[in-house]
């Protein structure tokens, strides 16, 4: 479906609100095959994965770090951590681009990307004849995840223009960069992908006014976790205010919802546990929504403001012998 | 033929004047090259179609907004007149360019053009061989036209230098900008096209007055369209004044109408039916006209009056990594 | 109040829900002062009145406007409309000067600004001494205002730095505008005031996300306004979904808020008729705010994302000899 | 009445057809006072005369320049023509400011200024409490005149702000140049006097076309006159065209004409003889007319189109030690 | 050879007296060749043609223009005028460049420039390589030429530094302009060719007072023309003094002449016929001259009298997408 | 007369050409009133001497001046020159003012001003009632002349608006100086004065090129002198090439002449002897003149061209105790 017809189709979507199997990385693939087989058995034709749901977010650690000091301890979980991660391209995603074509859906996917020995909190894309089509790379890591975490560049922002509308993904709080978001605007994202790791109230506004000022569709996926879901102490400590945390106390409450261009929730936000929010999207609503506020279009007003995106690509090392763009194919 | 000869040889220019079909733009795509092939057969060299031709003007809707508030009836209308517009360029684009190279003909075209989900005033213009030259966006929309259409930038105002003269076009009141055809006469305008939905009897003097300050040939083009030219009620709404129609009422009563440099009407207007104007331009009149007054020559004051014209490209958001003007396509 | 000491000094803040007395300026500035007198009695420092509070904000009214026409009516509605704006500076700004002053507040003012034949939606800014700041114009209209309203440019757009904070304004649907935000956050805003038309509940979503967004605190002042505080029928027509309209009709519901930079909501939203909406704005909340998110500090990326604001001053016509930015005082 | 109140007080104004007494100015003020009487008693509070009233516009005269060469009888011709003019300020503005005094109406008056031995065909503005306000030089001669007058710089465009609206004018072709009347459009004319000698049909094209761009009332003035009204051959001798003339003949047809700002022709045009033409301008009307089109308020896009006005006075020689702006005074 | 050294050396310097091929542009360059081959084989290493000598000088002929008239004779005659004028640059342009070349010349050349519909009396500069350096254009026409010729701007007054000595040109009557003249000197003048068209005998005093006043050297070249050089009337027709003109009347009597320095004639002044005028320039005579009075020197008075040129590039319409300086070519 | 109207009168104009007698000041001053009784006589109604006729132009001396070194000789030389010259005002202005006043004639005088102990080459203006007006001091002397005299300065160079016409005086080589001749033509002369002692014949074709250029009359005035109006050697010393002197040899030639506007000789010039060359001024002749070229007028180019005479007193030394604008009265 391109932007620019009118065909009225409808897309059903679902957002899944599930946990990591944590530091499970192929058991995490199994229970992403089963969340999606489930969706497409539902007639989904596109499944959005929560936040770091390959490699899991791991809630509530400290990985030993303190102004100035570091602990062996939190090398060691480092370490497990960057072992649970996966590279792209890889064995992984050969296995999820695969799923993906066997079970007929488009699929973005919350992993963490080893890339060397510095992880980056990314999302992958896939298309429904089982392609893989490219990443996101956060930008912007919020808090202590700048210490897990590299920080991405302008060249990993891509939207794809796929027969079910334009599709894009931003991740938790790249959500509150207006910049970043227009820069998606300007690509002319339709289904706007929020996976993410806030479960808190407010979230949702959020993801409500971006459904207005985008004229887009919202799908925002957390994870929805049980202390359980992570490792027991002391393997696995959840430090601060969540302390006294019995197995089944809830971590990250999710919050998942799909949300329309007019601002309307067509499911969710779920706060209950793990499941599959579905909606059917009317893509033709697009154009209702634009018709009052086109942000990048007739509501735009470039003369007095301007964006400028620098999505080239930037490596540390470039050798320039290579004609290739990337550095870590 | 170049401005600066003196060949003195005379260009056949027909203006049409007819109705878009509204809501089809496959059929009046059909009847556009029904018109074409007549003016054509005629000796035509240039062919100017009105305002809007190609996705329609929708003369007296209201698109149910009033301040503060809109209709879904007017979403509804909006979503439909979306899906009227064509891309640009595009398959619509590519149709008429290979009409103007069948029947040999220069085209200027009047057309809704949509980009993402804003909508342009714009008209293409094309050569004799089959190439779409390029195309202006009407910089400033008039009253209500505000609510339907995008505004146009200082980097879509075009005059092409053509064997048969240098043509450019102003849209309806645009005309009305003593700036902005400064600025057109500024590019050395001669064959001055002024694609309008402007029917009054005062459009006239406009479009002498225009031949006389710039030395021109004035070729205004406008639909001439009754009631039952577009969709019935309740589908298609005539407010304010025009209430008590009956489907043959005259909605829009043409005036379409050439004039020559010394402000001579050389055929029309016209305001009785659907029609093809013609008239054969002598461009050597033109040197006659700017030797009593050229408006941007010798008759400029630049030492006291200077006309600035921001035509850099401008759009809301840049990506640095492409080398187009755009960022939606 | 400097905005980067921390003395933690609170600011009560007021946001008056009122409507317009339609056409008549001098009792509508008379109206004002009594509110203003209201809440400097309760204490407040800072006051902010709704969009086009002086002047009106027309709603439901069309001016007689459709695609292509125009009414005699809308004509004279418009001429009312021009005589009940006001110019700046002018007389109606100097007695909302000397009413800052007179109680001893900051005010915030939305008012129809007159230049010429041009009217604009514009924010007055007054200080506590009695001072006339400077003023802001609606980048933007929205919908059928373009219609009725100029546009802004990017030399109207203050932000000013007060004994009780930052102040700036963002009018009605500017605030969906997200580079727009960014300029006003890249001016260190620390009370946003949101004056709007807009009273949809959805409209508490972007004041929130706002609030987050920024790390500022969100005052949004909208009307409540019932069918019988604008003129009767025939004189003054609600087109539209309104037309079975009583005299107590609920035309315009508020909505009016204070919101935290951490998304709390302080006061209201009020749906329920006029009312004073009052808060005390602990300043020193926003640096708890923005050492999560800081979007134009911390968190932004400057060297991926870069936003350009022209703010230097535009004229259509510039006279060499005078200094002033404008041309028709 | 100020441009931006409301008071839709009407203003009287007429416009004078008569011819100059050619080489005799005390008797051409003599008449001129004749005409503005009649014009007082008729209640008109405005008085606009043709181009050249004063000092005389030397129809078909050749001055006997050629290319090349210039004739005897041409120079005793300007020599007459120059003793013909008068200074300004000198003991004819008196007059003329007296005259305006007496009969309590504001004057708008063509003259021949002589400045040292250059002449400049000039309008004169005087209120009606018989002050001069100033003068207006025009820009650009056409044709011939270049020879017979100097050329006017962009420090003598004025327009007045007087109680019976804002007053400028704009001499002949230089009704052409659009630059030229979008200073005046800027400056915010309302009254916009177009003294002429220009009697062709098409001039009334121009003077519809300049109400609508403008928004403002249109006052063309043009002198009537007959060959009788020159001096008999030899001593003047009208070339080219007009060689069989009789003393009766018809040699500059009038057609002065007043036009509101939506193109309604209030008064003339008049072809037939010496007259005055009155009209009642209802100012109100401006309002209604810069609704759909204000050419310098919200149809501008000085974002795109900006013109200079270098208005500082130039002077060949400037003396350091005096303030005034001329040399030779 | 620099201005500053001492070397002496000498510069042969042709003058040519000739006349026009009148609206015959391709034999006129013939002719321009004839004559610069035979000054060249003399040894000549500058050749200095007359005014207009491309596109011809309208001598006696008055384009039909009257004081607020015109003819359709003086449009037609316009029309051939135009016709016969170049473009620059442009093929004739080229022509010339080559000619230079092959002889081995520098050239300067008047000649009539047609830029869009106005022309110039413009002076092109070509140096003995074959490359064309630069043109003047007249800044201010003499008499009815301001009907015919637009007037130049500050920005084409350029002197170049030849191998041969610092190169200029001044046009006809603006060599009684004494600002510009100053310009010129101030540019280091060394060799002032002043084309014209002034065949009266006082032109030889302002010749002789030039070369005082300035220090250099002076070629006056004109044409020296019959009646017969021009077409026979009635298609052209010599109006005024000059009706009585046989064949063989001399129309324009030369009078082309070289002077030094000291106000010694080195070289006619010849008023018989078609003529080459060759002198040998000393050019170390400068430095005897100017030790005696050097006007930009020693002995100048910058304390009192100081001369502004504004010689930046002025247009009517400047695009900000083109870095050029005019707006039509 | 004014120079603005047409009354036609001629004027009776003498320049003298006669010597001084050297350092007899009384006695020279009994000569000029021998010589200004004789133009009287003759209906005279202005005389003009020439440089330095009181004081005397020391002709061939030297003063003992050579690079480096300076003679007793001189220095006595200097003493008597210093003591012939006369204080302004001062006992011999006040006889002069009465001769002018008994002969009823306007008087142009050269003298040599002593101020204190620095000498001036100065120019003093009587008018026919006996009153002295004014002086010019010479600006720039030429070569040894700038060891003897002082530098004049632009507070010193009048224009005097007379009945007889408007006159000024520039003295010998300033008339080489085209800024300055400039800013007397601003200042309207039309009686131009140029007392000289440069009696070349190329200084007759400066002469008719500053009549035709600045469109005046010009009277030059030059001493004719034989050896024998100099003191016999040993105690004046004719130096250089003119040692082979008899007493009657010429040492001055004289050339006094009297040119019109348009370039014509009335009177002179004469290189004979002693004489009074009169010549009757129809002043009428400059509106011819400057009809064709106006230099400050219909000719200037101020747009381009823009002289600054800084005209303002300058002085060494201010005694801020003293309001009066000069330093020597």
């Amino acid at each position: 479906m391109s932007s620019s017809d009118d065909s009225g189709s409808m897309v059903r979507a679902t957002v899944i609100q599930a946990s990591t199997i944590f530091y499970d990385t192929p058991a995490t693939l199994d229970k992403a095959e089963r969340l999606l087989a489930e969706a497409a058995s539902d007639g989904s034709q596109l499944v959005v994965f929560p936040e770091a749901f390959v490699g899991g977010y791991p809630l509530g650690s400290t990985f030993g770090v303190t102004i100035g000091n570091r602990s062996h301890k939190g090398n060691v979980d480092f370490r497990k951590y960057h072992a649970a991660a996966i590279n792209v391209p890889g064995t992984e995603v050969d296995r999820l681009a695969s799923m993906a074509g066997k079970y007929k859906v488009f699929m973005v996917m919350g992993v963490i990307e080893r890339d060397g020995y510095t992880l980056y909190c990314t999302v992958l894309f896939f298309d429904n004849q089982g392609c893989y089509l490219g990443k996101h790379r956060k930008l912007m890591p919020t808090g202590l995840e700048r210490v897990i975490w590299g920080f991405g560049n302008g060249s990993n922002i891509p939207v794809f223009d796929t027969p079910i509308g334009k599709i894009g993904a931003v991740i938790c709080w790249e959500n509150k960069m207006p910049l970043w978001r227009t820069a998606m605007y300007a690509k002319g994202v339709e289904i706007y992908c929020a996976p993410t790791a806030d479960s808190r109230e407010v979230w949702q506004a959020s993801m409500t006014h971006i459904a207005l000022e985008g004229g887009c569709f919202v799908l925002s996926a957390n994870q929805f976790c049980r202390r359980k879901d992570y490792p027991a102490p002391p393997e696995y400590v959840f430090s601060g205010t969540h302390e006294d945390l019995t197995p089944d106390s809830v971590v990250c409450a999710g919050g998942s919802v799909i949300i329309s261009p007019s601002g309307a929730v067509l499911a969710g936000p779920n706060y209950n546990g793990e499941a599959l929010i579905t909606a059917d999207l009317d893509l033709g609503e697009i154009v209702h929504a634009k018709f009052g506020f086109d942000v990048v279009g007739h509501y735009a007003r470039p003369d007095v403001l301007s964006l400028i995106v620098k999505d080239d690509p930037v490596t540390p090392v470039t050798f320039t012998s290579e004609k290739t763009e990337g550095s870590q194919k």
